[in-house]
């Protein structure tokens, strides 16, 4: 059966690093994976063609894909743009609605080739490798009401951080059998001392956990995890938390690698249809100079072989074809050390083709 | 006239740091300093004794004092009391609204003598001096509606995320007129593409912007913040941000010093009353032992003297005490590198007061 999969260019150093994750995906083709490969526009890029971030055209493709593989949207060209609903967040943030995509993975991993370039001392990093859950289409990023309203004559602004237990629940499981196949340690991330929506949130992870035997459960309070990522990060295995707090910390455990050029992400739905993309942003500023580390991207092409395709082995094997070009010293601008050669966006995806 | 104090030592090692910090108010008293000095409980041990976390007469003697110096609260002793509103939490978090504490000043200013504590690599963060201005009373922290109730069948758990105009102006104009006090910049952090509530934030902070002509404001996205707090934190002179975000962004920031037991906060309101308090926690694992380091609330005691006191050169001289403690060698045991001798509190205590 052949496999769909939509690529999703978006804006920025979108089209220059999905381009090079598309001939990987090509190679994988030639190697006899059965997939037919599709792009449709999304973001800023979008709203200038069609007038929306999200055409439905794109939607409706997007649905059909068995998974989704998007560069990055968003630019300083829309951000004045009075419709918010315009926005070219507005597009992830359907799409990640749309198609259900509940669960965020986003894996902060060291590379031993980069280990220079983390801000942290060299010992606390050495083999850092923590895989963030984080719940995408609910919370305060989707609760009702919202909104900017005038209130006794002046405006307020509000939104709401609502999780059900069901929500609560599944991105618990994602959570706990991301452990099981790991260290078997989850750490749950939380501020159940000041917000009630978060006390039903542990008060959840509580009751799944015995489900669970071999996984450690723990909990911490969100400000407690920000600290403890900069002290010790190596102490975390997997860490669950909602949309907000797992958008600030998987952030912040990326920027500990100091690479977050090399990030991929995949973002899950019930059955098992994926997006997957780059935890870095569009980076405007280098759009268009062949600059851009393609290499999240390609590492985000093995996630989707691995999680919406079933090919494990496969996935396997680009990792291993990136990690054979940092052997052999290739580095991109953002991922090289002063004074070291540095190689263009298209020369590292021929590199990596080559090592495939 | 006579100022009042009020001293709330709280749980954990809050009383053995805050006897410390009333040694060197005692000091003060003894060279002129017209202060009174008394102490109330709060927190868990106000639970213990009373039955709440924020006894009545407590309450009574905070607004009658000038300022409060608190030490911790809350501790595992209290984490599973059934009823929310009795945890020690509350007691502080009741101080802050009560008193209309909106103001958080919260410094993350790396000693040059403890540089090696840091997990970064010591250029990125020599010379660190950054002032988190954290909003206190509002956000999402006291928004209503909140709570946990059954829907449809399952329970679901919300709060509101809400700020008006004329909150969002008052603690902007503190954070401006900090940054004009220091080095001239500050950066607004929020999440203005994903929430409204944040919009207006940025909005009323770009309003304001005009009447503080010195001072630069830039924006930045909370995830992005968290992100270059570990990756540049130099970068940064004045932070603002709403009650949440400024917790976690705060901790974070603490972190990089590595030697959050040095660091000292304020929260003021509209006439200047105040609370100071260590941004470190209540310790239950090291309370009672004499070990925890009192620097940090000595420090906020200084703070105490500049922001409520109007005592600026007094609140000099005892940070200059602090560093020059800290230039004869004198470690406790969180800020001791390995091998090196370390003091008791009552020991750092004494070598303050000789340096007085
Ligand atoms: C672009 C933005 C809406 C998005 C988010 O906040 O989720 C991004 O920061 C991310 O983490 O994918
Ligand atoms: C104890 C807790 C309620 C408090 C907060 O979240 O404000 C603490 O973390 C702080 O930052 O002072």
């Amino acid at each position: 059966m052949t496999r769909k999969i939509l690529v999703l260019p978006g804006d920025g150093i979108g089209p220059e690093i999905t381009a090079q994750a598309s001939r990987v995906l090509a190679a994988c083709q030639a190697r006899g994976l059965d997939i037919q490969v599709e792009e449709a526009p999304v973001g800023g890029a979008a709203y200038d063609l069609e007038g929306s971030p999200l055409p439905e055209s794109t939607l409706a493709r997007a649905r059909a894909a068995d998974a989704v593989l998007l560069g990055a949207v968003g630019g300083p060209k829309w951000d004045k743009l009075e419709d918010i609903s315009r926005r070219p967040e507005k597009g992830l943030l359907g799409l990640r609605k749309e198609l259900g995509l509940f669960g965020n993975l986003r894996p902060a991993l060291l590379y031993p080739q980069l280990a220079e370039a983390s801000s942290l001392k060299p010992e606390l990093v050495a083999g850092l490798d923590i895989m963030i859950v984080r719940e995408l289409t609910g919370g305060i990023y989707f609760g009702q009401p919202r909104g900017i309203e005038e209130r006794d004559g002046q405006r307020v602004g509000y939104n709401t951080y609502v999780y059900s237990e069901a929500e609560i629940e599944r991105i618990g499981r994602v959570a706990f059998e991301m452990a099981q196949k790991r260290g078997k340690k989850l750490c749950s991330v939380d501020k159940a001392n000041v917000l009630e929506v978060t006390m039903l949130w542990r008060e959840v992870m509580e009751r799944l956990s015995p489900e669970y035997p071999e996984v450690e459960l723990s909990h911490m309070y969100v400000d407690n995890a920000a600290m403890q990522l900069v002290r010790a990060p190596k102490q975390f295995d997997v860490v669950v938390t909602g949309n907000m707090f797992g958008d600030i910390l998987s952030d912040a455990a990326a920027m500990l690698t100091g690479s977050i050029g090399m990030l991929p992400s995949a973002s899950l739905n019930a059955s098992g249809q994926g997006m997957y993309e780059p935890c870095h942003g569009s980076a405007p500023d280098i759009a268009g100079q062949g600059v851009a580390n393609p290499l999240a991207t390609i590492l985000s092409v093995a996630m989707m072989l691995r999680y919406s395709l079933g090919e494990g082995a496969l996935a396997e094997r680009i990792e291993a074809a990136v990690g054979q070009v940092l052997d052999d010293g290739l580095r991109t601008a953002d991922i090289a050390a002063e004074g070291e050669r540095t190689v263009s966006t298209a020369e590292m995806g021929d590199a990596v083709l080559a090592a495939l």
